[in-house]
């Protein structure tokens, strides 16, 4: 028996694959925030040793993937395949991270829907019979990707409110044919939604309708309600996005106001004074392989929708007054 | 059944799907070389009507995508998702054609190496059950690619006898569960070779010791012998990585010389003056989408194996003086 594909955009698990581990890295502000007891390493700067921030971020890739495999009692030549991505142009942490893994490797470019995309695929790989053991992992951090989208670091640019602030961490899921912990058992592929924004400094409503198109899909492809799940869970809308989010799916008559959340309203305190929530792929990383695998494992939380969200522009659409394509993948994820 | 993994790197394919299709457009320089034939629309000027070379780019993949949809009689709504990259930061000539496109869609970021990993990825979910078509598309632009990786093109960089150019070109392989075609039988998963060169005036040196790893886990793993194929494919070494592949197999027994030939040198003549061959994403997916897939149709070439080869640096990583990481993937295409 096969998987098998549900609606437009969805697709089901005939052997719904185990996440069997998750680790997470992150630095040393989100280590100072309300998730902190749910990482499995917080730096103590956010260079790692390194001579420079890119460098770091792919010893942050590369640590985290090492642990995860160790966490799993596994070794690198039980992993079939890392998928693995960043918000780097050409992905250099995650290439730089891989050249010191001896692991076949596929590269994933979703910007901040990265995390999902890659246990979607993952998932689909395992159950389709290909693989036993699938990493799916991606990273993100604060001072690469500011320096590459907006301003020079050191500038110290004044943000606007609605900007959100890239987490520096890093977060590997192992997905397993057989092993314990909870299954994926639906994926929903997202399309390119693009509504007109232009504002780099508020992806949170560019990528807003784009988390509700793919959270709809879903639930007409699979015929659930949200109130199936206990925890339907966007990756990096911040706190304007996901306001924006239950406002469009509600005009569509879908009510997620009682168990939705976005990871980027988790990540920081309030008085961290990051704005309007934290963003990048390192943001549903770690929420999802710290705090929400945590829960999972507890059984403090049985089933959830977790949706990646990525806005695909570039500094040189940007600058070519191109508006801002985004996307949004999800996984449902579900203990038994 | 399902499909399985077999040896280290590779997969076969339990019921091989299908490519029913292949549509490329190319520039017009490409449209001046020997295999001018077989591309199925050839541009008159490299901005294709649009503002920009970026906007060239990504009109071109979207038409293409479209070309190829109907070309194989299908409408868009019949195709389950699209797996695309490019060469450009952030992947934006594949998000900004995607906007247009109304399928599900997984970015993918494999440099050069795309239109191998999107075959791949597209052809274990399409066996794996979950489709029943996955479109397979990558493009590259030389002008996008060469100012952002190396030199504004105005500036006229007199440009040193190991370098390629990089094609102006796209290229779609529509992946089918039922249908006519040649099947993709089996596929081995590229790891991350850096052999510690820097150059990246010199990618086919860079990019060979990758090629030479897949190709020998391809043999490896299926127990196949170079001779087994009518034609051994890698994607854009140009004229000097391919010697390179040639030596690098040869001492470790395998011999490739009789049956083995690069994308990156047939795409231009000799006297268009291009000196190491030609490059890019596009390179490999018009060879295959136009002149391979035409051969494989026509009875004339029965079973290839196709290698596409990237280079996985970027200018910030050539710049803080990194080497440069490599991959390749491969996919055999075997015709009835």
């Amino acid at each position: 028996m096969l998987g098998q594909k549900i609606g437009r955009q969805s697709v089901s698990m005939h052997n719904p694959p185990y996440m069997i581990t998750g680790s997470t890295i992150v630095g040393p502000m989100e280590g100072e925030g309300p998730l902190r007891e749910f990482y499995d390493l917080v730096l103590a700067d956010d260079l790692y040793g390194e001579g420079s921030w890119e460098k770091a971020e792919a010893k942050m890739l590369r640590e985290n993937v090492k642990r995860a495999i160790a966490k799993a009692g596994l070794t690198m030549g039980d992993i079939d395949v890392i998928l693995a991505g960043d918000l780097l142009n050409q992905l250099i942490s995650t290439n730089f991270a891989m050249r010191d893994l001896d692991i076949p490797f596929l590269g994933l470019y979703g910007a901040c829907s990265t995390m999902a995309e890659s246990l979607l695929i993952g998932s689909m790989l395992v159950d389709g019979g290909f693989l036993n053991y699938a990493l799916a992992a991606v990273s993100s951090h604060h001072n690469t990707a500011e320096r590459q989208y907006r301003f020079p670091t050191e500038l110290g640019v004044q943000r606007p409110p609605a900007c959100q602030w890239t987490v520096t961490g890093t977060g590997t899921s192992v997905i397993a044919k057989t092993g314990q912990g909870p299954r994926i058992t639906y994926g929903t592929i997202g399309r390119v939604v693009d509504m007109g924004i232009t504002n780099p400094n508020d992806m949170g409503t560019a990528m807003a309708p784009a988390a509700a198109d793919t959270l709809m899909a879903h639930f007409r492809d699979t015929g659930r309600d949200p109130s199936y799940y206990d925890a339907i869970m966007t990756g990096d809308l911040g706190i304007v996005g996901r306001n924006l989010v239950i406002e469009l799916t509600r005009q569509n008559g879908f009510i997620l106001s009682k168990n939705y959340q976005d990871c980027g309203t988790l990540v920081y305190r309030e008085d961290q004074d990051v704005h309007a929530g934290a963003s990048g792929c390192g943001c549903s990383a770690v929420v999802l392989n710290g705090y929400l695998y945590s829960l999972l494992r507890r059984n403090m939380l049985k089933r959830i929708l977790f949706a990646g969200t990525g806005s695909l522009h570039s500094p040189v659409s940007y600058q070519q007054k191109e508006t801002m394509p985004c996307i949004c993948h999800a996984v449902a994820i579900e203990a038994e």
